[in-house]
């Protein structure tokens, strides 16, 4: 059979700890700032890989983290997967329902914990209803034990283990990541990724219409490590032989304001969010951005004002658009060639657009009669991708593989255009999910819950533009007949306070008279949004142009 | 399973077509200039794979090419694979001998053949011994029948197909390429090429560690299409959408710098002896190279020399090293970032080297001892390497198998030294080839053939360094006893003008005592280019500057 070795992430760690033996990984832990070389991180990953073993991690395996962007998680990165076992990294900011369902679900075997995230994680499990953590033991990063949950700490698990691992020969179909998605309905779903897709991803998004990084970069993740393997960079920032800073845990615009002045960032990533409050941070403080070139901007829209903000600094904010589905890089707004002469109002709606798609995947778009649309900017439909990096189904939800792939496609659920120049617009989504600091939360849960009250008749919730989060969920509330609305309104904030984080919880309740519904009868979230839009709850804290473009 | 859709070629041609579907494909032909769009381009090459089907090529079959860069060539590259077929591109300046075993090695069911190359290509079928040809039919580039060959025109072939093409879902384990090496010993091996090698070459050559080629640049293989698929550049520069410059049949330096100054070439390749070609030309004619940023080298060193006369035109010149066996690009001779502020003369030592491995590779250099040798230099020992893109074995050759591959490792037979910094640098060779204006000489099959004249009793040929031609083979004879050393030069040089092509004939003949043998018993070329590297007939025809750094 000709063909060359299988596509696994290990050629790169070898790259750089061989090439870049020198070069530096620096860390905000909780314990402190770490600051090694990539030889250091070799070394310690080779320790852990060891301390794998000796646990009894097997190939196939799945391993856990519940941890923020830090140096020991960046080891996990690299060992676990190379073990041949596969690496779970978990949402934190999950309902402990969802973390439950979620490690039930991928079966995991160990789950490595952050110091501040161990309380969430031991009220999880001991919430559990069932068995879900019945075989899960824990590692808790850093040298201390945890208060929270009995837990063995790192640098004890990884201590006196040998340096050098006899790294296997790993199958590239071997599932190496996994990332649950939140969805509309139900449970989150996983998504597995293989050796191949990571490697694929990592390629492409290092060529000129990705995220391209060499070794005169300082990659600066602030997307979390627990989102889609923080969109891939410290796969990519190793291949290409970067310098990398993780900001650590909860970080505040302060502390990246100052990791990227005394680490000379040049490349950094995060939602709309991270860059709203170093830009509200900048306006009050002196921040040297010289050494900035990139932001990547995702999750969300990049609105205008910040992409023209970072320009006046001398920074390009490339907008990204993925999917946990897509590993998770599909599009990226880089400015064609031939805009490069047009005027500046032109090439900011194509920048502020979701862009084009990255060498390696195809797409198209569905209209409501199953036909291609035209590329004009106006015509729209769903948006159906496929490509290397991009699953083909969902982990043990065979329902769901029914209805969201097709002939090898992903059904996005994005209603998008696509302009002449082939710039991909989101400009609706099937799924109203509430897209808030870069988390996701399920409109259509928070409706159940809100309608689980005796004295609601129907609710709808939906996101409106917030100039912070990007968005928050306000509850749309139809109270039953001769109802108080004036206890109604305390009564169901309690109920979701019990059920749900803090961040859940919709900013306003307000009553209506009726749902909108589609001629199907399904509540029509686009006709609440542009109802209401225009309520005094929402009017006037939301400037025009920090919303997000895609409603 | 897990895992996304296969890595194919097809998803490159779709991404060009649609997001760059007027950005120009430009192409000195045969039969003028040609000048069209990646949207004709991509109707063409449907109407192409039509007319394969049309013929009656299947899944698997291979496709011979026997061509120069231009642009029907380059609609092969894309439609041959697409269908599931295989591009086999024939280097048409090989010996007939060698060209006759390739064609039967192959199978090749179909050749298309250039006009200029028709009356090569006649000739070896012609002087076939066996059935080589007996099942392969032609088709010969432009609108006009062959003098030559009886042959389908190409424009009749694809003539009246359909431009819309149902392309399959192809197995990325598919072979999509061939392409035969000139070993020291034996006939040429074939290397496949699968569709993921190719896919997986193409990502990583388009990272900042290997020629990164986006929207706004121009990019002009002058490196033959049929050297292991002009090093790729027409997949990589179509994933990247670049226009694309084609130079044509044996393009002269004229030729090349009026591509340049017309087109606004910004990227192009090639061996050291077009670039020399064409800083001839340049010192004689005013040529303008102000759109020209990179000129990738390989195939044999970049002499110092050329580094700095483009340092001085402000074109980068990085330096490339790969093999057949590789698709071919493995290290690219970018400095590294903490070299940039080195002094003028590291900073070309660097760069001169073969360079630094791209990311997806992985190397080891394996001394005598077998052992790994220090990256410090100095050390040197045979170089090792693999990757998703590195062939593991030759096809149908058994015995090549069984000594150039170990464990996964291609045992490259280059001789190397690692620096600290991680640059590879050849500095001899197991075989010893002759590497002559970017062709390969087997100086093997020269020594036998010298050897087969019976007034020889031994016969040792090697390259020596040239100035146009990087290296020309000089014959080291010992004549036979009693022997009339007058005669017997003609009667050797009669001998192989009739088996070889002229350019493959000896610059000069020798007659030495005694042919150097190394502790086996076997020749010693080393010792041999030491001995007689200072005599007079090479001594003072050789610039040092000029001169490959290999030997």
């Amino acid at each position: 059979m000709p063909g060359g070795t299988d596509q696994t992430l290990r050629p790169f760690l070898w790259r750089a700890a061989n090439l870049y033996s020198d070069t530096e990984i620096v860390s905000r832990n909780h314990d402190g700032m770490q600051r090694y070389t990539y030889s250091e991180y070799e070394d310690r990953t080779s320790r852990l890989a060891n301390a794998l073993d000796e646990y009894g991690i097997e190939e196939g395996d799945r391993v856990g983290t519940f941890c923020w962007n830090h140096s020991r998680h960046f080891e996990t990165y690299f060992a676990v997967p190379s073990i041949g076992a596969q690496l779970h990294t978990i949402n934190p900011l999950l309902p402990d329902a969802h973390i439950q369902y979620i490690v039930d679900n991928a079966d995991d075997r160990l789950i490595f914990v952050d110091q501040s995230l161990a309380p969430k994680l031991a009220s999880a499990v001991a919430d559990a209803d069932g068995d879900e953590f019945a075989d899960v033991e824990f590692v808790v990063m850093g040298s201390e034990e945890s208060e929270h949950l009995e837990a063995t700490p790192y640098e004890s698990f990884i201590d006196g283990q040998d340096t050098d691992y006899d790294w296997p020969d790993i199958d590239e179909e071997q599932p190496a990541g996994m990332c649950y998605t939140s969805g509309t309905t139900g449970n989150p779903k996983g998504v597995e990724y293989t050796q191949q897709m990571l490697w694929g991803h990592t390629m492409a998004t290092l060529t000129p219409q990705g995220i391209p990084m060499a070794d005169d970069d300082v990659v600066m993740p602030v997307v979390p490590m627990f989102h889609v393997n923080a969109w891939g960079m410290p796969f990519s920032a190793t291949a290409g032989g970067s310098k990398q800073v993780f900001p650590g845990p909860s970080p505040e615009p302060e502390d990246i304001a100052s990791l990227i002045e005394n680490e000379g960032v040049t490349i950094s990533a995060g939602v709309p969010t991270v860059w709203l409050g170093l830009m509200e941070y900048c306006s009050e403080h002196e921040v040297d951005l010289s050494t900035l070139e990139t932001v990547i901007v995702g999750g969300s829209a990049a609105p205008k004002s910040m992409i023209e903000w970072f320009d006046d600094q001398g920074v390009e904010v490339l907008h990204a658009w993925g999917m946990t589905e897509m590993s998770p890089i599909g599009s990226v707004s880089h400015l064609k060639s031939d805009l490069q002469d047009a005027d500046y109002d032109t090439q900011l709606e194509k920048r502020g657009k979701q862009g084009l798609m990255v060498p390696g995947l195809e797409f198209k778009v569905i209209d409501e009669n199953d036909e291609e649309i035209a590329w004009d900017g106006e015509e729209f439909g769903e948006l159906w991708v496929r490509g290397p990096w991009v699953t083909k189904e969902y982990f043990k939800r065979p329902e769901a593989n029914e209805t969201d792939f097709e002939d090898g496609w992903l059904k996005t659920g994005d209603v998008v255009t696509v302009d002449e120049d082939g710039y991909i617009q989101i400009v609706d989504r099937e799924k109203d999910v509430i897209k808030s600091g870069g988390e996701w939360i399920s409109s259509v849960e928070l409706e159940n819950a809100v309608m689980a009250h005796d004295d609601v008749a129907e609710a709808a919730v939906v996101g409106v533009p917030h100039e912070r989060w990007q968005e928050r969920p306000v509850a749309f509330v139809v109270p039953g007949e001769g109802v108080d609305r004036g206890t109604l309104v305390p009564e169901i904030n309690e109920m979701l306070a019990d059920e749900y984080p803090k961040w859940w919880l919709p900013d306003e309740i307000e009553f209506i008279e009726e749902v909108p519904k589609t001629a199907t009868g399904k509540f029509s979230k686009k006709d609440i949004r542009e109802e209401y839009a225009d309520q005094s709850l929402v009017e006037g804290q939301v400037p025009e142009d920090a919303a997000p473009d895609r409603d």
